[in-house]
Parts: C-alpha cells; sequence; structure tokens
C-alpha cells in the first residue's frame, strides 16, 4: 500500500494565502516535509482555481516540482485546471480525477490519454450521488472503465476511489464498510487487478477531537489494507497514523516478514 | 467482537505462585483487574496440570467464580482437568478447546455435549500440526464440525480458532492473512453463521520491543475484526490495544455511529 500525503490542499490558510502572494515557499516547505515523513506521492489539491484555472495550477506545479521530484496528483475538479496541471508537468503524474459526470467524461478523462497518465475514477452517479451499496459501486465501477475504453484510455490506467464516507453522515459506518468489500471484491469482479485508492481522512470529518479520530483512522486504514488498497491518501504529517498504514500495508502484502520491518 | 481477557495463565509467576500456596487472591486481583478493563469473558488458562488436574483446576474455578460472574473459557489440554473444570462450573462456561486429536475427540468433545456448553475447536491435523493454507484449514473445519455432529454437539456449539500464528514463524505472515481469509469466509463454506475466536497474542511472539508488537496487534485485530471474528483472546490489560479492538469492532458491525461511542 502506497502512501498519498493529502495535506497539500488549498483549504488549508497557509496555502490559499501562498498562492494569493505567488510565494512558493509555504508549499515547498509542506512539500519537503511530507517528502521527509515517507510519501510516495503528493496529491496536489488546488480546488477548483475558477478565473485563474491556468496561472493558479502553474503556479502550484512549478513551487511542488522544484521541491520533489514524486509523482504527483493533480487534484481539481476544473477541466481547465486540469488541462493546465497537465501540461505543466514534468514529474510523474496522475488526475485526480474523473467520474461519470458528464463535464469530466468530455474534458478530463481525454487527457488522461493525450498525456497517457493513469487517471483516478471516482465510484459516483453522473450527477455527482454517491451509491448506497456495494452492487451500485459495481456498477457505476463497469460504466467508468467502459468510458475510460470508449475513451481510449486503457482499463489499466484507471484507479478506482470508492469515496470513502463521513462516519457521520447518515449510514456512513454502513458505507465505510460497503467500501471496503468494494476494495476487497472488485479485481475478481472486473476480472484484472483494478488498482484502488481512498481518501482516509473523509472518514474522520467532524470528529470532536483528534484521539478519537486517530484511533477510527488507525484501524480502517487497517481494514483497508486487508482489502487490498493499494494507494492510501492520508495526513502523512501524522505519524501514528503513518505507522499504522505501513504495518498494515507490511501485513496485508509482504511474503517475508522480520521484526526489523517494523521497529 | 467480544473481548476475552487472555491475562489468567499458568506461565504466569504469580499465578503459578498461587496455585502452589492455594492462595486465591493474586488469581482474583488480575481477574477483577480484567473485568474492570471490560473483558466480556476470562479464558482461564491452568496448563497441563498433570497429576494436580483436579484439584488444581478445582482451586481455579473457585478463585476465578467467587471474583466474578463473567463467562469462563477453561483452558487446558489435559481432560482430567477439562471436566475437573466442568464439573466445578457456576458460571457460563465454554471448553477451550478440542481438535482432531484422538485424545480430545474421545475425551474433552463429549464434555461439550454432557454439560451442553459451547467448545472451541481448533483447525489443527489429528498429529498437533497447522495446516498451510486456507483450503487445508476449510477441511479441517469441516471434519471438527463433523467429528462434533457425530459426538451429539450442535455445530451452532463450535466456536472455530484458525490458530493465529507468531509473525516470526516460517511463512508466519502469509498463514496470518490465510487465518483473516479463511474467518471472513468460513460462515459461506460451512453455510451457516459460524462463530470465530483468534488469540491475537500469539502474532507478537518473540517481538523485540513493545512498540513493534503493539502497532503489529493494533492493525492485525482491525483485520481480524473486518473478517468477522467473534471472539478476540487478548491481553485485556493493555489499552492502546483494547481501544483498537473495541473501535474495529463498531467499525465493522454496528449500524449507527456517533462519535461519542469512540471518544
Amino acid at each position: 500500500m502506497k502512501l498519498i500525503a493529502d495535506n497539500l490542499r488549498i483549504t488549508r490558510p497557509e496555502i490559499r494565502r501562498a498562492l494569493q502572494r505567488l510565494d512558493p515557499e509555504p508549499v515547498q516547505d509542506l512539500v519537503n516535509a511530507c517528502e521527509a515523513r515517507g510519501a510516495w506521492a503528493i496529491d496536489v489539491n488546488t480546488g477548483h482555481l475558477g478565473k485563474q484555472a491556468e496561472p493558479g495550477m502553474r503556479f502550484f506545479m512549478d513551487a511542488v516540482q522544484a521541491a520533489t521530484d514524486l509523482p504527483l496528483l493533480i487534484d481539481t475538479a476544473n477541466p481547465d485546471a486540469m488541462a493546465a496541471g497537465v501540461k505543466a508537468a514534468k514529474n510523474r503524474i496522475i488526475l485526480n480525477g474523473f467520474s461519470l459526470e458528464p463535464c469530466k467524461l468530455e474534458r478530463i478523462l481525454p487527457l488522461a490519454r493525450d498525456y497517457d497518465a493513469d487517471i483516478v475514477g471516482f465510484l459516483l452517479y453522473p450527477d455527482s450521488r454517491v451509491p448506497t451499496d456495494a452492487a451500485q459501486r459495481f456498477e457505476v465501477a463497469m460504466e467508468l472503465m467502459e468510458a475510460a475504453e470508449a475513451a481510449g484510455v486503457a482499463k489499466e490506467r484507471v484507479i478506482i476511489d470508492p469515496v470513502i464516507p463521513p462516519l457521520a453522515w447518515a449510514e456512513g459506518i454502513i458505507q465505510a464498510r460497503e467500501v471496503v468489500k468494494v476494495i476487497r471484491t472488485l479485481p475478481d469482479l472486473l476480472g484484472f487487478p483494478v488498482k484502488t485508492i481512498g481518501g482516509v481522512s473523509n472518514l474522520g470529518t467532524n470528529a470532536p477531537d483528534r484521539a478519537a479520530r486517530r484511533v477510527i483512522e488507525q484501524s480502517y486504514v487497517a481494514m483497508l489494507a486487508s482489502a487490498g488498497l493499494n494507494f492510501a491518501l492520508l495526513d502523512i504529517l501524522n505519524p501514528d497514523l503513518v505507522e499504522a498504514a505501513r504495518v498494515s500495508g507490511i501485513l496485508a502484502t509482504e511474503n517475508i516478514f522480520s521484526w526489523g520491518m517494523v521497529s
């Protein structure tokens, strides 16, 4: 299980300010910290960026790529921003992402073909609704794969994100289990070793305290690893969570164990 | 997922001394501590007891039952000691346990029928060897169920223990995954909601330090919970592990969530 930092996001005040001031330093400090903690990749969550799509995305891509050679997930729902990010890419990139929403199919999915990049596919309905059980998610996954192949994107390029819900949602805990089930069974269902990604931080949205959130995330990340999750998108600056994710990944995938791998 | 304390075991020096002196106090202090930490049941691991089978087991059962009304697992491989434990029982008991070993089939399994008690069934070959993959474990599980029914013990009375291996064993990490798979798939395979139990402390045998053992046990107990384990036998006096097990059990089984269940 590879760990992707979800820390670089425009919702953080210092990152929003960095964009306003076109000051790369706060962005690079954060990226350096994420790399030092062992991130396999950095999710560059620029948000929508509105009319700033091109200069905004270029600022982020240039700032980040001057600090690291790690793979980058370009995380925006804005097709113009995504196109700008892809154009500015020097590092390996993963587009994050597309769904059955028409504008994503029309304007984001083709970028994965044109630039021969991996792309995250969200298990959401065309109107952005979240499916309510595993069976509905399987149907959406198959439609996503069909759409990808129709757009000239190989199915092996699509990384499925089954959309981990906040536990505080109605039925959130049931949906969180359905997500684990989808991750475990999707490769058999699709008939090839489809890769999966999950955003762990969603789960604890609105947690009343850090300790509760920590123990929930640590348990759930172990369940995800055991189900075969390939990429965990998480707070790489939380050492307890990272240790749990790393050790869970070892338990889930390694064939030779020594205590030196843990200590 | 119910949590069973594995703390009361004769391998602990103070418990061995308590038996030698016929002093119930150290036993009762330990039982009280386990109950205070939320144990659903206490595993009373008396060891073999040799020629002391009857008086030894009676000492333990009397000492424990004077301190608690919790269910008790009578944990011995000695049929004479098991018989003495069953006779001395006032609390709800679970026999821990039997296997395909001839002496267990002949002398321990019938006690479950005679006293109408649940009994743990270990997935081991008749010569005590450990099966080496999930398929072998399924075969043993079916043979255990057939043996139980032949002895007049309803299959619903048998709680399957797939025998969690020490990670430090050759292929221990692979077997640990096979055990998770067996727990998840056994109910479908046997065609009824068979209950399962696992001894979490086995996993970290010979761990070089407590921190490494803790993070391994916390991750693995979440994987067990996610697979549907019914009873986790563990160190109930380890608060981090108990919190992980409790929260994992919530994530694995509850249908309504509130943060108050965690904090």
